[in-house]
């Protein structure tokens, strides 16, 4: 933890204070990670609390505003001092803070912005977090300076984000980036959470790749060393790195699936980076080697390729997001 | 022509006059469309004049201002009443107003910018033509007042303009919504302009319905209307609209192509509306028709539907977003 001291301010001091930090909330199924942040951008401190789901959530809401009370307690933070709270979210939400819909947090029509808000004191803005994680990502991680960019996690699901001059594009019904359910494959026996067929997520996500080996090992009699333990995007890229063959036949179906789908993506939005993160690609260089290989084949760029980066946050990307949402003036979402 | 008296003005007021009119261009490579437009976006008069294209288009700058200064001199307008110039071009323009190339033209790094508002005394800004006519069709045409919206047009390639929010997307490169060279078809048998194989506009075009419609009457013997005249946008969708079985089949398969790729662009973009126009749309509704049916198979729209419609300003649609260009204080486009 990077604590500077300028930040814990004397209580003492009164009335329209210069605004020192801001927090940065990222709510997920799980746990709620609270960051609370310098107006440079830099990260204080972080912290997190498990996610109360009982009762749809219904304790959510109190349990982030005592901790954020708390934390400005023992710094002696005044909530004069902070420009406010972003907050993300996994689900939709609209522009003035209500949640419509956060299936895993059982939330529906819950007003996060305006409840936080009269908990803590402090301006709140929402957003969706995979849209934050985005934000945060062209703001202090590998999209940084990139005049677009997409985000895209690859994880149980595929999400993505989009930033073009720092803004975030949402969509008109807040569904932009949901290119998990871009079709990719015909001939899909099962179908996806979202009713149709060969839907990306469910070949090119950590699900997509489980799913993919174990068929692959069900439908050859070839040795793998995937045979030996549990199949997960983890196990498919070592063993791909080993050059096992199996698990390389399932890598390149992953790689042209994704590589594929992101070439058709720039085509539309054009972006200077898309930037890949999320569980699978623990995986490394390689994951991104073989997303490489395909998107090359497919994009086009006459006057020049999108750059395609591993994120770099890790899991703070949500966070640092939220931090830079509720730093700006104007509503930055289009 | 509308052409409205109160922008006849007396050529003897002096100074620092309140603007009244503005002129939007579309420099095609047949013709180069120009339109006088009052600031509530009300087209007063619009004219033509042949593109030049000998000497590498040497000439069409100087051909476009004498025809500006005519018009201007002709209705007594003084360039002190007039906002500027806006003008699309086809082909890549830098945001100072250089064209990179236009292959149409002839240019490569001509400054129309600075070269039109030399001749004119007129202030110029300049884009892409897609990009214009898509918001043309957000400001004045079939997606006026939506929050996002793509304008795909159908002609002998296919283009697309993107504008959310009233700002146009252009992309890092200016390469945003070149949705011609999705990748649709793995089996193409020829390579398309850009050098790969399957690109939707080889096969959603006016070019690919022909292209399609010559090779399904090679590889039949069923009888067709088709089999009387030239195969062509207008004739298949006739005859598919008389339940040709041949000219039906070509119809679908344009639809699919088209639909799907305009579902996934849905998925990353979650416009309001996708506006069509181009020559392929005069064949009317039953062309949308095969649109939509594969693009509501396709696309994922958990809270709401993207509208799809024909264009409405027709030929018209640049010279709106051109005017619209320049009556804009800020950069519009990101």
């Amino acid at each position: 933890m990077n604590m500077r001291k300028e930040v814990c301010i004397d209580s003492n001091i009164e009335g329209n204070m210069q605004k020192k930090a801001c927090l940065g909330i990222d709510i997920g199924g799980t746990s709620v990670k609270l960051g609370l942040f310098d107006l440079e951008g830099a990260l204080l401190e972080k912290w997190s609390i498990p996610t109360n789901r009982e009762r749809n959530g219904a304790e959510i809401i109190q349990d982030i505003a005592a901790s954020v009370n708390r934390k400005l307690y023992e710094r002696k933070l005044k909530p004069e001092r902070l420009t406010g709270i972003g907050a993300g979210v996994p689900g939709q939400v609209s522009e003035d803070g209500m949640v419509l819909l956060a299936e895993n947090l059982g939330w529906q029509n819950v007003p996060l912005g305006r409840e936080l808000s009269e908990q803590t004191g402090l301006p709140v803005r929402t957003e969706n977090d995979a849209n934050l994680a985005a934000f945060g990502e062209a703001w202090k991680g590998s999209a940084r300076d990139c005049h677009s960019m997409m985000f895209v996690t690859l994880g149980t699901g595929i999400g993505c984000g989009i930033v073009v001059k720092n803004q975030i594009l949402t969509g008109v019904y807040g569904t932009a980036g949901e290119i998990g359910h871009m079709h990719v494959e015909d001939r899909m026996p099962v179908p996806c959470v979202c009713g149709k067929y060969g839907c990306l997520e469910q070949l090119a996500s950590a699900t997509g790749l489980r799913w993919m080996g174990e068929r692959a090992l069900e439908q050859t009699m070839e040795p793998s060393l995937l045979r030996n333990e549990k199949v997960s995007a983890k196990t498919v890229f070592e063993a791909a790195g080993k050059e096992d063959r199996v698990a390389v036949q399932i890598a390149e179906r992953f790689g042209k699936y994704l590589g594929k789908a992101l070439a058709d993506c720039t085509c539309l939005l054009n972006p200077e980076m898309i930037v890949i993160g999320g569980g699978v690609t623990k995986g490394g260089q390689i994951v991104l080697d073989y997303i490489e290989k395909y998107y090359r084949q497919y994009a086009y760029e006459p006057f020049g390729g999108t750059k395609l980066r591993l994120a770099s946050l890790g899991n703070d990307a949500g966070i640092y997001g939220a931090a830079r949402l509720i730093m700006m003036d104007k509503t930055d979402t289009f």
